[in-house]
């Protein structure tokens, strides 16, 4: 039998992981914490599996959490989403984003993505027949050109993809950014899929701009969000999606068959914390000091940055330490230097290369200080 | 915008839990069991949490619990699957369902499935481009006609699904039964996707035929299993797939940009669980003795009962009681007798309505017979 996926490569942040491990690097790739998450959390995990809560939960999620979300969203962002018919709990955003890809693109249908672009978009659309029209966000800033993407719009375009603040650059979008985006979607009648999954991770006294905050763009926009990004527990796999009744009925068609439901005693204690807790308001506190504590030690460096606006990503410029392309760059700085970072042509069309890595600071400061270390002997 | 999908239906498990919840009714529809899991597969979720396996696990799942699987495989079936490259963690075996045909079924490709069919298998299909080609199972024996088989096997078949212990009946394919089947994939060139969920619940010293002791049959199925079927937590959504590398490998290309990884504190408490026990050996005797139980509370009704030979599952045929179709009578029994089933109609092509209603006997002796009094009152 012929494979009927060709083309699909292994994910990159399984590849530096992996090289990372076999090197005994300090990995800088895959985006995830070395610290540990709130052990409260963990408690009332344990709680809710001797409470007993260890049977499927409801298809959409359990409803005291999608009561948080809802109200959590309505008090940041002023849109009111019903728990009842307009939030699903997900295995993970990437299972959010994979599941409303499935359910909105069929054959032809051409989706506008901005590169570098987090690596699931792309292959899930093309699993489902769509055609992929990257617009490419040059260095250092990162910014949208909108005539672009209103040139590169047809009548086949079915969905925009935007993730704010930006995987892998740090870049954030703007209000004016999003009514350009409103307006666009509005005239073409097109859908948004706007990956927030890093939406409590700002800095500089930025404001993340959801998609849920501009009323018309909301009322056609899928939104998905990640609990293991907020709450440093990335391995419990859980998010949500968010959308108005008339997309969520059609995402939970799929959503039921892909996963049917997710892991009950998370989403429990998911429900309790955030009913006692308002841990987000301090995460962009919490990053911008690692985000600084990094730029300062790497004072000093050849590397070329500019700082990250927010998630737990920063871009490093490298086409002033050599001419190698991003690539083999990231595998001799893991195999020789001992740090892994994420080489980001992998996220462009056609793997076009800026010289750049990325690193995730989502570390410890004895971590970060080590891997600036070793990266400023390139100086 | 028009749905993409217009004709997929809620799941009947989330109907039927939605309405015994409402009406106060005994739930024996959906599966799951109403006792608890062993506490000590509990205090290692919780344990792996404090030692804090909190981040990503591999993209494949957590390495000593695929080893697990593999021993687990070999000793029962003698079948080596690598744990390199043969199985991965999956969230539950629905989502392993899903992304076996989402990797494998392209447009038009033909999938042969016995009716009555789990509901996820068809839609699913469908989603992918490809056509169901229905086999009815016809009660009260369910066995398959492989004459029939042959003859609705085209150039267009890609696979066959199949499902022993069988959900909703509980019949069992017999060793002809692998043979055949392994006969007809060999000649036509199929694959095979094996649903093997209720693989140690099996009763009256049967023997399960796993497809993994089928050498020929094994190397072109997808098999894939449950850990909440087998451990009673079906709320944890734990699963896995095992293939041989060929398949695993297309399989991955999916699984990675579905999901990326499973739960990792879960994967890591199954991983030391069955390093230390073998708690499946023990389930068929588990679930017999329920059976025998509710079979026993059960004498003296007008339902006409075979008994399931696995799963925990028992079909009733309720033609003696009333003319009703399958839905409205489920519907009656749940909103005024207080006990919830499954009507197996929606399982069935087009409908097919058998007069039988599906009872799910994972629950406390004391529920059982609870229920069994108020299905006798039609007596
Ligand atoms: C799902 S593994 C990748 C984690 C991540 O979001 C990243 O590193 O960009
Ligand atoms: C995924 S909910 C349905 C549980 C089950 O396997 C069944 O009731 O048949």
């Amino acid at each position: 039998k012929s494979s009927k996926l060709p083309n699909i490569p292994n994910s990159i942040f399984s590849i530096m992981s992996k090289m990372a491990a076999e090197h005994n690097a300090i990995n800088l790739s895959q985006g995830f914490p070395n610290f540990p998450s709130d052990s409260k959390l963990n408690d009332l995990a344990s709680e809710a599996m001797r409470e007993g809560f260890n049977q499927y939960a409801p298809m959409a999620g359990d409803f005291e959490l999608r009561m948080e979300i809802s109200k959590k969203i309505e008090k940041l962002h002023s849109r009111f989403y019903n728990p009842e018919s307009e939030i699903t709990i997900t295995a993970g955003a990437t299972q959010a984003i994979f599941t409303i890809i499935a359910t909105t693109i069929s054959k032809d249908d051409e989706v506008i993505v901005f590169t570098p672009a987090y690596d699931c978009y792309a292959p899930t659309v093309e699993l489902f027949g769509g055609k992929i029209v990257p617009i490419q966000l040059k260095p250092p800033f990162y910014t949208v050109d909108w005539t672009e993407v209103a040139d590169k719009i047809s009548s086949n375009t079915k969905m925009i993809i935007i993730n704010s603040p930006h995987n892998p650059s740090g870049m954030l979008f703007s209000e004016e950014d999003m009514l350009e985006l409103q307006k666009l979607a509005e005239i073409h009648d097109l859908l948004v899929l706007s990956d927030e999954v890093y939406e409590h991770i700002i800095f500089d006294g930025n404001i993340h701009q959801s998609a849920s905050k501009y009323e018309t763009l909301a009322n056609r926009s899928f939104i998905t969000a990640s609990f293991g990004k907020t709450f440093h527990n990335t391995g419990w796999k859980m998010g949500y999606c968010a959308a108005p009744a008339y997309l969520m009925k059609e995402f939970q068609k799929v959503h039921q068959f892909n996963v049917f439901c997710v892991n009950h005693p998370f989403q429990k204690a998911f429900a309790t914390y955030l009913k006692n807790a308002n841990h987000y308001l301090n995460l962009s506190n919490f990053y911008q000091q690692k985000r600084d504590f990094f730029l300062n030690v790497m004072e000093g460096s050849k590397f070329k940055i500019v700082p990250s606006k927010g998630t737990y990503f920063q871009m490093l410029d490298f086409s002033d330490i050599s001419n190698e392309n991003d690539i083999a760059f990231a595998e001799r700085l893991t195999k020789e230097y001992k740090v892994a970072t994420i080489p980001t042509s992998v996220f462009n069309k056609d793997g076009a290369d800026y010289k750049q890595i990325r690193v995730c600071f989502a570390k410890t400061e004895e971590t970060l200080a080590e891997a600036a270390t070793i990266l400023k002997e390139f100086s």
